[in-house]
């Protein structure tokens, strides 16, 4: 631990659910620097937390402490989790919300956690996954948690495909400016560079560039974007809308055919 | 105080109001932790503050300093106070922000602060308030900002009440899943237990469960919510919209007729 | 360098983007106090975040590091720098971003900060600012960062100016609460009480007030702002709605005629 804690939950701030989150883990005895991820995710979308838990948390010091609270199954059969990845730490519900993290590197430890008497049936990142934190912080050893966890649930994530018209993967994500972030890795982009285009629903992209402004205003370009995937944007516009695309929309490399 | 400090306001954050409020407390001497409770309140809604106020901050570490910053007042002749509640301290406008956390334990002492010469008559949260907690943080007694207050202004609450139908209560809240949080106590599951229902709006709510994922997607449930209320949801959807309920929305506990 | 950095970004929160750039800001040495000052302007609109640096950023403690991080020409010529500025210091592209705290106060020092080979070149902020910043928490002098730079680029802020009707002005900026913040400085008052009424697009405002709570909830009332300038407002509603106005919008100042 290196006295670091984020927190990625999809409570909003306004319900004060994040706060008492907060409340709980400040009762550790040393100081911790807190910071927040985001609390505005959609509702009970573990995929998209999943997502955003994979694309930043490797990125902190080693030794970070991340809890990950997006939990439809809060209080039900599913386990609790702290986890340790690549070297950061997490606290978790285990249900798939780490799962991109693992599809990057392998799980290294990890330990159930039991649910105290007294927790709240609807609450276990206050009533469960805090107190952990706290006796982390507190300095007791992960191996004090609970027993050992073999392995987590997994989602599948959707994986480019070949196709009779080419290589077609899928948007992942958008972002906050509309930018179209697809599953096709940085890699693919010498292919993407031979079909001279990017096709997204039912528009081609023609104009291929190393970032936003080497183009006009209103430009739809195609650019490898900064999370190493393929990414569509319009210049200064939002691609999400102008393109009528979305999370899970279809993207392809049409290659050239021989004629 | 133990060095942490709470912000709740209804500034959104991109009025930088907020950060204003921040940059002023940043001048105390020793170094503390900020923690943003919420910024975007409805605004002017002193009861929605002091709801959340009332629910977050009693959680907080025994001395923490709770900034708290909705006055539609502002300039006015409502007073500023320092005030002392179950171990907690507050800074905030005298105007029924803090009557819900007064609703659950009794004021230990307040003081009024005075408006120092120069504050702008529209930002006391920045020119009052702020001033006055870093003269806490800087270590004087809570006796050297002003005179002594005997009570504080209470807003009254809505309190269940039996009808010839049964026990009728309101929505108090509606947080981000769109869960609508009651005034009915925990207390009061059982008498839903024995009714076998409870009646949001028109809508009669028959499946009583322990947590959200014990009823299939699309479920109307009521359970005994974190907060220590009985609260209706709808499993992975809003009950919000899809009971057409709000803030205020009239609950039943319809007991059983002897027929 | 105080250890207190501030982040003013168009990230949003739930892209990830701000966590990435805090991860990168983890890396230093020392622990510092972070501060977010906005994430959720408007997208690409420089002028919009360099009024909010320019009337947050003067109010921190001397030393404070500013990170600011609107830029729309990432990745294209446009350099990015590092500034003080009243003592105030700031790590931000050279697009404008600083111009209105530049309209305040002269700019002391600034250094043009190499782009470091395998920067992506769409997350300069990430990639270049970040590890700036880290660099001077870490102890690095700011003339280690790059050359002097003589002078940032400045955009022009709208001056109020005399016409044949009275003094003319605009809307600079409509706050949280849909208040309307106008370029009139507060030094204008006596003119407003003078002329007995400020017209705001084709609506004379004629009731002028200290504070919001001087008026009935509904009035449309005139007063000067927090922010030393000359603000419309709507008590307990929102003049930016009611009054049809928004940024830009006409402001005047028409002074009685001799009849």
């Amino acid at each position: 631990m290196n006295r670091i804690v984020t927190l990625t939950t999809d409570f909003g701030t306004g319900s004060g659910y994040v706060a008492e989150l907060k409340a709980r883990l400040l009762h550790a005895r040393a100081a911790f620097t807190l910071i927040d991820i985001a609390h505005d995710l959609p509702a009970h979308d573990v995929r998209a937390a999943a997502r955003l838990v994979g694309q930043t948390c490797p990125a902190f010091p080693p030794g970070t402490l991340h809890l990950c609270v997006v939990d439809p199954g809060v209080g039900t059969s599913r386990q609790l989790v702290w986890a340790e990845i690549a070297g950061q730490q997490f606290l978790a519900p285990d249900n798939g919300l780490l799962s991109w993290a693992l599809s990057r590197a392998p799980l290294n430890a990890a330990r159930a956690i039991a649910v105290p008497a007294g927790a709240a049936a609807t609450f276990h990142g206050r009533d469960v996954l805090a107190p952990a934190a706290v006796r982390l912080l507190d300095g007791a050893p992960p191996e004090t948690l609970g027993p050992s966890v073999a392995d987590l649930v997994r989602l599948a994530w959707p994986e480019p495909h070949e196709t009779a018209a080419g290589l077609a993967g899928e948007v992942l994500h958008v972002d906050a400016f509309g930018n179209l972030v697809t599953n096709l890795p940085a890699e693919l982009w010498p292919r993407v560079v031979a079909a001279g285009r990017l096709r997204i629903g039912d528009h081609d992209l023609t104009t291929l560039v190393r970032t936003y402004g080497d183009a006009a205003p209103g430009t739809p370009v195609v650019l490898v974007g900064s999370q190493g995937f393929i990414e569509a944007a319009i210049v200064a516009g939002r691609a999400d809308t102008q393109l009528s695309a979305r999370l899970g929309s279809r993207v392809l490399i049409m290659d050239r055919g021989p004629g």
